[in-house]
């Protein structure tokens, strides 16, 4: 398991997770994300602390230990670390053992964690994806996370071509949607560190009134490396042609709009972590069940998800790696999304060895 | 486990399963069989299809997928196939993409479905062995199936050696047999795919009769790559030696009949699937009643192999490879179709490599 | 799992488990010691018995036979050994079999049941650490096993510093024993087969007892090859002075005391077995039930360190080799008996290649 982690791209903020996981001055939590077990604290001041799950004593989980203070406590035998990873004491110890944790680059932003694996000199914040936050009181959003038992690169694929909508999810997203999503292509377009889709749904139904037709607006940015945030809004027919199939422009007040933020994190090479929200913006009174019936339908869809994409991992495991996959057309987002990752891991790679090489 | 392909024989009718578990037009079934994964669905007309379980478009598992008419449509992204292979059409993909399916042999034959995995060529039916068919109501059959975390040979051995009846079905099958299975040997013999096995238990006990004796005859064929087919009868004392301890001949009528169709699939190689089904013949009233009591009697001798096969498995996987076998009379019939299976799976490899150097 | 043998110390004596496991002509019990899938059994006269579970016949589990006499019966196909390993018969084999199981030294002692898995021209019983035994009426002990998901030497390195009881067992061990063991280091020495382990702690909390201190006396030894034995005394303050801070005279009487035993026996690599018991000895005539309170503290508090264990194997599987550990003054202990097992393995392996090289 070890030797995935150079599968994996590196230097790129990865989620690890939901703020509210970590509480101030509580238990710290350990996970493991590209390969690297990441133990995850809050000191009693609040401040988030990201580091290596290893003491260095006897290699214990840090995550079973205690925060106390400003000092994560090993609760094996009590060595205790600052949140820069230094070493702060130990019981019998009378000089301070010289001895420091990695620490992690971490950020919180937008209610997600977010950790660097990679180059620590390279961790600029300024590269995480603008997402919605869950906790923002004009927009409220429902999270989940769950984990698949399948490479990360299925549930990137998933993300980058929504015409599956239509099929693995014939009687959630499909219907609550009030499209078809195999009918019609995205416009897909390239940015340096993300895919962006972007379409109209004309004559789409309303949720929620039968019989109303809407013009139903769809853009998301999948980011580098597994971020998907998507902005949903209907708009009265005749809309999409008015803005020439364009964005719609900001003074085209929609009737509703749906958000979406999701992250895709690689665990090992066979596992993945996924975390998720979705929300709702609009004037309803009963927009508070509509999202809990909505958090209910993208819950059952994320199922359906896994379902087949498990399924999709175990095939492949009996799958001679020569066998081609068979491209067509809307396969242009899993296409460029896969480029996009190839290329920066091997950038990533050729940067490490001519470094090793000086 | 795609390297396990490699041990197993690959030109052999191997049953897939019971024809009842796939319904006209409904779900298509999934199993994998000597390493391939394999989808078999009926077509609304009621065809059966057999076809490598994998999509061409992103390898996903078509026995997630749905029969619409006669074709197989995967529920990924609707590519449609029929059931020659050929995809049929994709939304948003104008011609229709020039990709087809790799389709398997498949016949239904007494109420197994049989897939051939090897060259089509050579996929002849008359090869099938003929066995009972559960649904003849002149001699009903119960069925099941069951998968053991064991090496398929394991279980060839378990077959093809029945003095074993005595000690792991001690309390089962060896009292509802009437006879004791290890105080002699059966007759072996070697035919072109199948050994065969025939013995008489002259003075064994008629079952639900106490105290009456009869002579008993048991026959069976175990057949490449792993079919079992039996028949048993009772006759009244003295027969065995009227027919010279040979065959009875079809003039002389049993008191009561027993038959049993078997079927060893390997899926890896540490897991093996077995198809089986027990039948009772005879003109008792209460034959069903008979027939559901012997059912449980297998049902629970068919967990005793597995224990006790499953545990082998275990101190195998424990064993250095070099340490031997030892050899004793009644591995004559294990011997003979280890030998068997050996020359037709050595046959086949070499054959393979001729193909390469042309 | 078989190359993991030669990771294990051979020439030890290993507990396998309680005496009490086996009946007197009872079912025979399998279980894997040091890679070694070893069957005992007690024949009808009382006698133990350890042979390989692996009947040489089909390779069968003979843990799945029985025992009939003096014999231990394979219930494959009846393959019959005497307590040598002697085969003694077969059915439908009229010469007997000239075959023979590998057996094991096998001694009980203290209710344990020990095996030796190497060379039996070196299995002397002096070799066997003494411990309490579990049926001495007049100190008696309540025993249990449990299984870890980890290598053994990390069990070891957790029973050679007891400075964890603070921190991992906080509320169990540490309040049980009125004592703090992260505080100050024990004395600690090496033998010729063990490590041994003396401390007093003075002043004290007397459990059960609020607000009466005492002075506390641990001695353990840690044996090769993982066998762990504690005595514990309680004595009026003082009595550390008194002794000059060496071990208690027999001629002063502790108030209580409490005894260990402990086993640590590989499995495989990454699975280790642990037979414990513990016991009271004093003049309380509440001593059952406070025996039986202790045995509730100590089941939870092996519990926690299976818990830390399991986490830091997690821990340790996605680390680099390479990565050390970080010494400090409590590791001393952990440090000489790793030193101890590593310089008896390497004597093991040297001796081994030379009698290879002959």
């Amino acid at each position: 398991m070890l030797g995935d982690r150079a599968m994996f791209l590196q230097n790129a903020w990865y989620v690890w997770g939901w703020g509210h996981e970590i509480a101030t001055g509580g238990p710290p939590v350990g996970r493991v994300v590209v390969g690297h077990p990441i133990v995850i604290w809050r000191s009693d001041a609040g401040v988030i602390h990201a580091a290596e799950d290893r003491c260095p004593h006897r290699h214990a989980a840090l995550s079973k230990g205690r925060v106390d203070g400003d000092r994560l406590v090993c609760m094996y035998h009590g060595m205790a670390f600052g949140g820069d990873g230094r070493c702060m004491g130990m019981p019998l110890v009378e000089k301070t053992p010289d001895v420091r944790l990695r620490t992690y680059p971490v950020v919180e932003s937008d209610d997600w964690v977010w950790i660097w694996p990679g180059d620590p000199a390279k961790a600029d914040p300024m590269l995480i994806p603008k997402a919605f936050g869950i906790r923002n009181p004009d927009r409220p959003m429902r999270s989940n996370s769950i984990e698949y038992n399948a490479n990360y690169r299925l549930l990137h694929d998933n993300l980058c071509d929504l015409s599956h909508v239509d099929y693995v999810h014939e009687t959630t997203l499909r219907q609550a949607s009030g499209a078809y999503w195999a009918q019609s292509k995205p416009r897909v377009t390239s940015q340096p560190r993300a895919i962006r889709f972007e379409r109209w749904f004309e004559q789409a139904d309303m949720p929620g009134a039968p019989g109303q037709k809407v013009d139903s607006w769809i853009a998301y940015d999948f980011h580098v490396p597994g971020i998907f945030i998507l902005h949903g809004a209907r708009f009265p027919l005749g809309t999409a042609a008015r803005c020439n199939y364009g964005p719609p422009p900001a003074d085209i007040e929609p009737l509703v709009q749906n958000i979406e933020q999701q992250a895709v994190t690689p665990v090992s090479s066979n596992r993945t972590a996924y975390h998720y929200a979705t929300g709702l913006i609009g004037d309803s009174p009963e927009m508070t069940l509509k999202l809990a019936q909505r958090m209910d339908v993208v819950m059952a869809a994320f199922e359906e998800d896994r379902e087949m994409i498990e399924a999709q991992q175990a095939i492949h495991d009996l799958t001679d790696p020569a066998v081609p996959m068979f491209f067509v057309p809307q396969d242009q987002g899993p296409f460029l999304m896969r480029k996009l990752m190839n290329r920066l891991i091997r950038e990533e790679r050729n940067q490490a060895d001519s470094l090793a090489a000086c």
